[in-house]
C-alpha cells in the first residue's frame, strides 16, 4: 500500500518518552483528526483526570532485592503476552495513517502486544487479522440491529479473534464539545467499514422542547444486561465487558459469567467528571474478589502508571491515544515505539521496586 | 419591536456547550453591562466556586440499564415543566438585548421552560406575562415601602404568576467591586418599571468615620422573618425563599408555612468566600427532610451539574447568566439553544449512568 | 510640612477595594521602598499564605435576621474604638510619604481608629502624639541597652500612650532575600529617631565557618520571659505580646500577667513557612480561655477577613501594608479611604450573616 | 591550576538565597550538563516534589526563649562537624568547572562541611583526600565487578575516606528523560577516573519485542542484601546505606549492622512519582527507633528545610544540586557561600523557634 502520508523516517532522541510523540502527531494529523483522537466529553476533565490520577499516587521503592532472571510475561484466559500491555480498540485509525489498522497490527505483532480491534475499524476485521501474529480481540458495540450484531460476532471468530470485548459504556455518543467545536466528520475513504449494510435507526426529528435521548428510539434500543446474557451465549469465545465504573457493575458482570472486565471510562470521551480509572480500580478488584481478571485503560501514559494500575488490581492495561499518537507521527514504527517505551519504563519500575515479575507488583508497592 | 442589537443570524457550529456564549455575549454588550452581568461580589471567589465545586463532583456511571421510555418531566406546586431548568431572575435584561425580558420569556415559552421575573425586570410584570406560555413565577423583594410591596404582590398575582419567590438574602446590596470599577450605572432606557412610584429611603449623609450600613435607615426597614409571614398570609401563591444557604434558615422557613426553598448566593454577587450552592445542599436537604422541594442556583454551566444537584437533594434548577449570554449573543433562539444544550446534557448523563426518570436520580450517583 | 511626593488628588472610582492600592502605591514608591514594606521572608510563604487562608474560609449567611440599631463599635481596655480595626506598627513611614506617620495619625484620628506606633517610627513618638485624637499604643523592640528600652517606655507613657505592645517574635531580623536584592537600605533622612543615642552592639566579625547568629552577641543579647516580667512591673499601661503563635507562648504570656494577646508571624517578615495567623488562632483561643482579649495581624485585607478573625477568636485585628499603601498612594485621605473600605465590607458581611453587633459574631458564622 | 571556565569574581548582592544560583549556574552550563545535573527522572514529579514538600511543612516559632550560647555543631561516628549540612555525592563535577571535585572540596574545608565523594568522581579520589581538611566518605556503587568494587573500598580506606556510602537505590539507571532529549554525553576530558581498568558487561542486542532489563546481564549482577553483609564484613569504616525509601529496608539496614541510614529517592533522578523524601522520614524514623543514625537529602533549598528535616528524625542532611549550581556560577567561593547561606537560615529558624542546640530541634517544632 501506497503512504501518501509523512511519517518520521527515523525516530528522533527528542523523542524519550510516550507524550514526546504528541506534538509529532498533532503536526501530521488534521484539525478534525486531532478533535476526534485527542478530545473528550465536556470540558475534558475526565480526560485530564485519568492521567493527573496516576501522577498523584506514589511508588514506593524497595532496595537490594534479588532480580535475577525477571520477565514481564504473563497469561490471560489462555493467551501469552510479553508484557501487561494491549493495544486499546480505537475506531477509524485510517485518520491518523493511510494504512490505519493494518499498521498497528504489524506493530502489535512485532512488539508481541494484545490489540483489540474496534467494531468501527476503518479496515475490514477480516484483513487486519490476516496480518496478525499476535493475539486479537474484537471490540463489540452492540448495534440496535441485533441480527447484524450476531454476524459480527460471528465473523469475528471466524476471523480467529480471540476474545469479544463488549463496550457497555456507550448507549449514546459523549458530547464531546471538541470535536463538535472543529466540525468534525468522517473524511472520504474513511468509514466503519465493518457495519456495512447494517439497518440504522431512522433519523430523529429534533424539535424545539422535544427531548432529545430519553424516549426516542436510540435509548429505546440500548443493549441492557439481558443483551449481554445473550451474547455470552452466543459465542465460544471469552467475553469482557468494558467500561464499567462502578463495583455494582463489576458484581452483575461476573455474575452473568462474564470472562474479563476492563475499568474504563472510555478514555473520557463520553460522560465527563466521571472519576479516574484508576481511582476506582481498588474498590472493583473488592468486588470482584479475583473471580475474572480486570484490566484497565484511561490515562496510561508511562511504564509506572502500568505498574501502578497492576498494583491495584489489574492484570494488565491497555494503551489508546498514545500508540495512535505514535501511529499518526510514525507509522508502525512509532507504534512498536511506544509499546516498548512503556515497556523499558515498567522493567526500571520494577527493578527500583524489587519486583521481578509481574506477580511481585502488589498494592504495598504504592502510596496515596 | 425593532432590534438595533446585532444578535448572531444563525448559531455557529462553534458554539457546543453554553460557556461557548461568554465570547460572543462580551463582545455584544457594554463593559458597564458586562461587569453588571457577569461580576459578582469582592473578589469573586464564591462566583468561581459556585462553578468549581461541581466540577469537583464525580458521576457514577452505571452500564446495560433498562432506558426505554425515558423523560425528564416533573411537576412542582401542581404545574407541570419538561426539564428541571428554570430561567432565574435576573435584574434590567434590557442592557443585553433590546427586547429585554421580553425575549426571554418568548424563548422559556418556546421550550416550555418555568420562568422566575425579576422584581427589577426592565419589562412591566403584566407585559411578560401577556407574551408567556409557559410557568411564570414572581421574584419579589421585599421593599422599605410595604405597602408598594403589597402592591406588586397583588399585581404579579393578578397578572397570572403562578408563584412568588422571595430573596432572602440581599437585605443590602453586595459589594460588586467590578461593577464599581467599570463605574457601572443603568443606561437611559433601562430601568425598573416595576418599582416606579415607590416612596424611597433618605439618602444617607456619609461622613468619614460614620458607620456606613448598621444603624442606619436601609437595615432597620430590612425584612425580617415577621415580613414574611405577613407575605404568607398576603398571597394564595405557593410562597418560595430564596437565598438559604443555613440549615437553621431552611428549618425555620419550614416552620413558617413556606412552600419551597431556593438554594442560593445570589450568584456570588452578595458575600463573597461563601461556599458555593452545590457544598451545602446535602446539609439543607438533611434539615428540611423533604416537607418542601428545595431548588438550587448558581453555577449550573453543564448538564452534568444539573444532575448533580438532582442527585444530591434539589427537585430542580435555576439558570441565570448562561441564559443571559445567550440572550445577549443571538436573542431569543440563543437563550433556547442554552436550555437545549442542557437538557441534552442532562439527558446524556441519565442515560450513562443508568436513569430513565429523574426520580432515579439519586445520592449514588455522584462522589466526592 | 512640604510635601515633594505626588498623592493622589482625588481617589479615582476603579480603587474599590483596599488591593486596588497596591498599583498606585508601588507606581509612587522607590523600588527599595517598595521591596521593603511589600515583601516578606525568604519565599514569602507566609506572607502569601496569610492572605490565602483568610480567603480559603467560608462564611455563613443568615437571612432576615433582625439588624435595626446596629453598630461596630468595642472597648479594650477601657478604651473606646468605633471598630474593631487598629492600625498595624510599621517602621519608617517616610519611606512612603514625606508626613511619613504624622499623615498616618491624622488619618486615624479622622475615622477613630486606634493606632499602634513603632519604636521605629520615623517620627518622633512624641509628635506623633501630639497630632492624635484617637487611641495611641506604642509598640516596643526590647533593645539589648535595656536602660535605653527603659527610657523608651516612660517616654510612651509620658507623652500619652494608652498600651504597650511589646514585640516578642524578632530576637533577629527576619532574612528577608526581597529587600537583599533590591539592595535596600535607608535613604537620607529617614531613621529610627526614637533610638537616637541608644548604645548599640559591637560589630560581628563574619569569618567563614564561623556561626553567624548563635553564640554571637546579639542572640545573647535577646529578651528573654524574665525582660517581660521586668517590663509587665515597669509600666502602668496594659501590656501586650505581638508575636504570639503557639499556645503555650500565649498560656504562659497569660501566667505572667500581660493583659492581651496579638497573634502574629510578624507579617510574613521573619520566619518563613510559618501558619497563617487566622490559620492558629482558634487553638490560642482555646488555651487562652478568654482570659485576656486576644487580636491579630497578618493577611487582613477584606472586611469579611476581619469578620473572620472575629468569628474565631479576636477582639480587633490590625492591618499594615494595606493603610502603607493607601498611604503611599493619596496620603492621609488614603489611610482614612482603607479603613472606610474594610469597615463597609466589614458591616455588609455583618449584614448578610445576621449580626448587628460584634458580639453576635461566632465561630458558627465561618466553616471550612 | 588554569580555569577556562568564568567564575563570578564576586558574588553579587542578588544571590540572596541558594536559589538564586540557578540562573547563572544555568548560564554557565552547556545545555547537557544542565540536563544532566538540574534534570530528574521521567516527568520530574519527584524532582519537584522533593522541594514542594518541605514548603508545605509549617514550622512554630517560640517566643522569648533564652538563646546565649547556641550552636550548630554536631557529632557523627566520632566525627564533627560545624553544622548538620553534608556536601551530597555528586558525579562528574568536572561537567560544570574545571577543578570538579577539587573546588568543591576547597570550599568544604573552608567551611568545614563533610564531603561525600561520589564512585564517578571526576578526579581521583586520592587527589580529593590530599585536598581535604574537612571529614570525607566515599560513595560506594556495587560495580558487576565485585573484584574491582574490593579495590575500591580498599583504596578509600587508605586514603583516609572515613565512611562509606553504599548507594542501593540505582540497580538501573533512571530514565531521565530531559537528559536524553539534551543528547547528553560526557565530554572529552570527563571521565569516571576511579573506574578505569574496571571490567564492564557485555553489550546488550536490543531486539524488537524483546525485554530491555529484567532477565539481562546487568540486573541479574544488580547487588542484594548479600553484597552488603560482605560489604559490611569488608571494612572497618562505618557503612551507611543511601536511597533508603521504605521502613522495612530501614529495618533490614539495621539488623545488618550498617550503621547509618540515608533517606533518599536519588535526588528524583531514578524512579518518578516516589515520595518526597521529607514525607516519609517520620516513618523510617519509627522503624529505626534511634538504633542507627539517620540523614535525608532530595530538596534541600533552604535553612528551613535542614531545620525540617532535622525535627522530623534526621540528624544531618546532605545538599546537592545547590552546591553544584554554587560551583558552577563561582567556583569554591559559590560553594563555600552555599553552604553560608543555608546555615545562616538554619540559625535564624533556631533562634525564632527557641532552639539553642540542634537537640532542641523537635517534632513539636513543625507541623503540616
Amino acid at each position: 500500500m501506497h503512504s501518501p502520508l509523512p511519517t518520521l523516517q527515523q525516530i528522533p532522541a527528542s523523542i524519550a518518552a510516550v507524550a514526546d510523540y504528541e506534538p509529532f502527531a498533532r503536526e501530521r494529523m488534521s484539525e478534525q483528526a486531532w478533535a476526534y483522537m485527542a478530545g473528550g466529553a465536556a470540558d475534558e476533565l475526565t480526560l485530564r483526570d485519568n492521567c493527573a490520577a496516576f501522577r498523584r499516587l506514589r511508588l514506593r521503592s524497595r532496595a537490594l532485592q534479588e532480580l535475577s532472571g525477571g520477565h514481564t510475561r504473563l497469561e490471560l484466559f489462555g493467551q501469552r503476552f510479553e508484557q501487561p500491555i494491549l493495544l486499546a480498540p480505537v475506531a477509524y485509525q485510517k485518520l491518523v495513517h493511510p494504512d490505519g489498522e493494518l499498521a498497528t497490527v504489524l506493530a502489535a505483532s512485532a512488539v508481541r502486544a494484545g490489540m483489540v480491534v474496534s467494531t468501527q475499524a476503518s479496515v475490514a476485521l477480516e484483513e487486519i487479522a490476516r496480518s496478525a501474529q499476535t493475539p486479537l480481540w474484537f471490540q463489540l458495540y452492540v448495534q440496535p440491529d441485533r441480527e447484524f450484531t450476531r454476524e459480527l460476532v460471528q465473523r469475528a471468530e471466524a476471523a480467529g479473534y480471540q476474545a469479544l470485548v463488549v463496550t457497555v459504556d456507550a448507549p449514546v455518543n459523549g458530547l464531546r464539545n471538541r470535536e463538535q467545536r472543529a466540525g468534525f466528520a468522517l473524511p472520504a475513504g474513511v468509514e466503519a467499514v465493518n457495519l456495512r449494510g447494517m439497518r440504522t435507526l431512522p433519523p430523529v426529528t429534533n424539535r424545539i422542547g422535544d427531548g432529545v435521548l430519553l424516549g426516542g428510539p436510540l435509548l429505546d434500543a440500548a443493549p441492557t444486561w439481558r443483551d449481554l446474557a445473550w451474547l455470552r451465549a452466543l459465542t465460544r469465545l471469552p467475553v469482557l465487558v468494558k467500561g464499567v465504573m462502578h463495583p455494582e457493575d463489576a458484581r452483575r458482570a461476573v455474575a452473568e459469567g462474564i470472562d474479563g472486565i476492563i475499568v474504563s471510562n472510555h478514555g473520557g470521551r463520553t460522560l465527563d467528571t466521571q472519576p479516574a480509572t484508576i481511582e476506582v480500580l481498588e474498590e472493583i478488584a473488592r468486588a470482584v474478589e479475583g473471580r475474572v481478571p480486570l484490566l484497565l485503560d484511561g490515562g496510561i501514559r508511562r511504564g509506572t502508571d502500568v505498574f501502578k494500575a497492576l498494583a491495584l488490581g489489574a492484570r494488565a492495561v491497555l494503551v489508546g491515544r498514545p500508540y495512535i499518537f505514535g501511529l499518526a507521527a510514525a507509522g508502525a514504527p512509532g507504534v512498536c515505539h511506544v509499546v516498548q517505551l512503556l515497556r523499558a519504563e515498567l522493567e526500571v519500575a520494577m527493578a527500583l521496586t524489587g519486583c521481578r515479575t509481574l506477580a511481585d507488583i502488589g498494592p504495598t508497592r504504592v502510596s496515596r
